[in-house]
């Protein structure tokens, strides 16, 4: 026995089909349809007919589209192992807890490109991996059902269905458990700012999008007009799932700009209002991130101080000034940074853009995050985005020396923020990670492939030099090659890496977010600079000329990033590209 | 000699016109373009070419359009009564300061319609009614210049540019000069969510909308996107200039739930913040008001607070909440209405909507005004908008009994809010408040009939009986008769408000908008209600049945709007459709 539950305010009829069968509901007076049927159970395709209209329709809140975005909705017990009863396993994460965001590190995973299998269950194989490392939370990119078997996943349609490829939902609950027993949190990277363009019936369920506003990707979510409250619950009831029932550990919330909401209560604080209240209710602490390109301090002030509540947001702004300042390009949105002035201000102060007048975007932008703990915000050099945005989905380490790529990870992982590594960025993976898409429909992937084609054309770049989405080769080539840990320049920017995660986790100087605790000095022509994290200087050379720079104190070499660091009682000698970490007496 | 300033960023050329000759501008890096050209000076008639493009266009900024949205601009001398060295006058009202929000009663004024002239000369006769009438500020129905000679107003273009049919900038700055003179503050209702549909040459000029948001009137106003700096500063130093050059105390934000800013600073944040410093740098409190449909407490929250800032909001719940028990409609909004507990809401807890699901907007809206005075929010039974989109203009006195009519001025004076009465509301006027324009182009002027005919069609009105727009009698019909003051029912009626007014003033538990200061009992099969104000309770039967109320205390008797009402030791006995407001012994 199941009972079918479907939200279709407008509809005039709704059936469910099963194995050809036909099974009415009941509407209920908030817009709710229902039906109790005995022969459906865990495992029962069905579909739903609204207005008698077929084809049949999957279900918006389908737990397992196991033939795609086309094809049937598949009943699958969640709660299964909650009692003990299943045949594949049980929960055996009671009493996990993860560490706190301040004491965070995390590493953006997309499950395709993570292994060569591109399965849930492989990258499970690599989570002793992770663990050693000393990252303390994954950040799977998303899992929701998209069109096609490859993908980044930010087209998803299917929100609470796991995507099929990856393994489906009882692959995704073992690797969230896998997670907990190897001592991993996981968060997970959620959609809720726009649909994929393939395979979304959500429009003929209920208004889950308006033409009154318009996003990067056509009409806006519904979260302010008429039945909007349907459409707020549909993604918050899915939020709440993945923390309830897939024991995930928090959220990341992809491109929370993109929504509009004039509500007196915005989405967002809604969201993480009740994402909070329930993880009050099971004594734990979920944690909501988001993704926003507004500058806007108010995403995490709390909501007594009239902000949304939010646990953490990106800073793009960091980002932006420390690549600038490595790579010297100038293109786009890196147009507005480029300056060491810029990144000491990032690390001062977070947003380099606190209403400040942007020649990109052509206004003033942002507010001052002023009071506010770095770790409220995540700091990275490298992320899916701005390594997959390219036009070849070129590394940092792809375009930079070792030297810098070791500068890069040593200003990032003794910031302020909550440090973000991106899969393979640990040991400077020599594949890229590239724009890939696994469209079915001739039509659309033509689409897909003449679109990144132009994107890129206006920046000069021709189309025969823009790998094709399209193209299984070009995702088969954004595979992690996990046989380059045996090879000496991987091997040693992973020893790197792993130095400086143990030494932030040991030294409570570098990972300090308290406001006001990063003071940098630097010098704009010689081009050095050094951050002062309370007793501790990571100082670091980008010119092209070696460097001596006086330290004060009497300096304790901590880490250097080659052999051409040397130290004495008063300051410290750095080469070109060199890199160093000290601690001056108490 | 004259300096001309016009800010087109994307022109190639800018020229300015002076009496068939051509001066070129130039532009600074801002986007602002420029010219010094010594044959222009004060009453100089002047238009812009842009990138050398017939006809020329009226300045977006212009100070006068004397021959209307399509005529030239003339330069008009706005600090010349500064110096007092001007032949037409000059301030006299230096140490003028209008009471504060607390203590204020408005007056909703339309200027076209206040006296049979429609002038600002013609208006200030009626100063010393006003006055006597124990108002404290009137507040002004839009001045700027429209399409064609009568209108609302709310359909502006050139919005720095005080309509000619009123008697343009001279007769304004009189106006406001007597207005103080005779003891009255003046608020200007200003409209910064659309441009009317003629005249507006300004996207000519820049990027003033944005066709990403959808907004009633069309395109929004752009207020995040590229060029967005200017054009907030266009509105607000439109703001800053009516309180600045023409001496208003004040504004009133027309429908700002039309803006859409993503911004981490909202414009209205930002326009308040600048609005409260200028009047700090002045010495003056500047107060700034917003008509809102959200139920959004935001808009009055402190900035320190997370809020916007702003002085106070409009209401509209405790309008419909007061409307709908006077006159029993139950059509469009009026649905989610109509229990005197909703009265009672209102006038405990401001929002009836406060959070709590819609049944016209189908979903849940507002958020709870907790901790906020009454003094925040303006209370009122008419305003232009709930007579005038009627589907012919009927004020309350044309639908209920004068008893009723009492009622609802005894409830709205005593309540925790800013009370505003209509124009003419005080007594009883027997002419409506319709929809009319004069649109002079014979096809705007065909779209404009039509569409109230049919946006009244689908309420179950006939297109004939609905008067139309475009013809003069509908604007002459609205004008208010002041001979009715000498007629008896408008002469009591005037004298009730006269001494609401009063007893408001003298009495300040009438007056108080403390959090918790006011209580509401009420019966509703009885159909009686008592507002309890400290000591002070008002009294209203709406019932068709004389009642009996127990008052506790030794009740005096401070008003009574008829005959019936009859007090003793223990109670008050209340004829159908009387009020009464007694004081408890203390």
């Amino acid at each position: 026995m199941h009972t079918f539950e479907i939200w279709a305010p407008e509809a005039r009829t709704v059936e469910v089909k099963i194995a050809g069968k036909s099974f009415p509901l009941k509407k209920r007076e908030d817009g709710w349809w229902m039906a109790e049927v005995a022969e459906a159970g865990p495992g029962t395709d069905y579909a739903f007919v609204l207005n008698g209209e077929e084809p049949a329709l999957p279900d918006p809140r389908s737990p397992w589209q196991p033939k795609g975005v086309h094809g049937p909705s598949r009943l699958f017990d969640l709660a299964a192992w909650n009692d003990g009863k299943a045949s594949d396993g049980k929960w055996t994460d009671d009493g996990w807890r993860p560490p706190s965001l301040d004491k965070a590190i995390l590493y953006e995973l997309h499950l395709g490109t993570f292994t060569p299998e591109g399965t849930l269950e492989a990258a499970e194989s690599r989570l002793a991996y992770l663990a050693d490392l000393g990252i303390t939370h994954i950040e799977l990119m998303p899992v929701a059902t998209f069109a096609g078997n490859r993908g980044w996943g930010y087209d998803g349609v299917d929100l609470y269905a796991p995507h099929s490829a990856y393994g489906g939902p009882a692959a995704l609950r073992h690797f969230v458990n896998a997670c907990h027993e190897a001592g991993l949190g996981v968060l997970l990277d959620v959609v809720y700012n726009h649909f994929g363009p393939m395979g979304n019936f959500l429009p003929k369920f209920a208004p889950y999008l308006t033409g009154n506003h318009v996003t990067p990707w056509g009409d806006a979510v519904n979260l302010e007009e008429a039945e909007s409250d349907g459409v707020r619950r549909f993604f918050i009831d899915n939020a709440l799932m993945w923390l309830r029932d897939y024991h995930f550990d928090g959220l990341r919330l992809d491109a929370v700009h993109a929504l509009v909401d004039r509500s007196a209560t915005h989405f967002l604080e809604q969201l993480a209002a009740e994402v909070h209240h329930l993880g009050s209710s099971l004594g734990k602490d979920f944690v909501v991130i988001a993704e926003s390109d507004l500058n806007d301090p108010r995403l995490v002030w709390a909501a007594e101080a009239g902000g949304y509540g939010l646990d953490a947001q990106w800073s793009d702004d960091f980002h932006h000034a420390l690549f600038t300042v490595l790579t010297g390009e100038k293109e786009g949105y890196y147009e507005d940074f480029g300056s060491l002035a810029d990144l000491a201000k990032a690390l001062e102060k977070t947003f380099v853009y606190d209403d400040v007048y942007s020649r990109f975007r052509k206004r003033h932008h942002g507010r001052t995050a002023q009071g506010l703990p770095g770790h409220r915000f995540l700091g990275y050099i490298q992320n899916h985005d701005q390594v997959g945005n390219r036009a070849k989905g070129e590394r940092l380490g792809h375009i930079v020396s070792l030297g810098r790529a070791k500068i890069a990870a040593a200003i990032v992982l003794t910031s302020p923020f909550i440090p973000l590594l991106f899969q393979g960025e640990e040991f400077g993976a020599s594949t890229p990670f590239q724009y890939f898409t696994g469209y079915e429909d001739a039509e659309m992937g033509r689409l897909v492939s003449e679109g990144r084609k132009r994107e890129f054309a206006a920046f000069g770049w021709k189309p025969e030099e823009i790998p094709d989405p399209q193209d299984r080769s070009t995702f088969e080539r954004s595979k992690l090659r996990w046989d380059e840990l045996a090879e000496s320049p991987h091997r040693e920017l992973l020893t790197w890496y792993k130095k400086l995660i143990k030494l932030r986790q040991r030294l409570a100087d570098l990972s300090s977010g308290a406001p006001g605790s990063t003071r940098v000095r630097y010098d704009e022509q010689a081009r050095w600079l050094i951050v002062e994290r309370s007793r501790a200087r990571v100082l670091c050379n980008l010119g092209s000329e070696s460097v001596r720079l006086e330290t004060g104190g009497r300096p304790e070499l901590l880490l250097a990033s080659d052999e051409s660091v040397a130290i004495d009682e008063e300051g410290i000698a750095l080469g070109p590209d060199a890199a160093a970490i000290i601690l001056l007496a108490g």
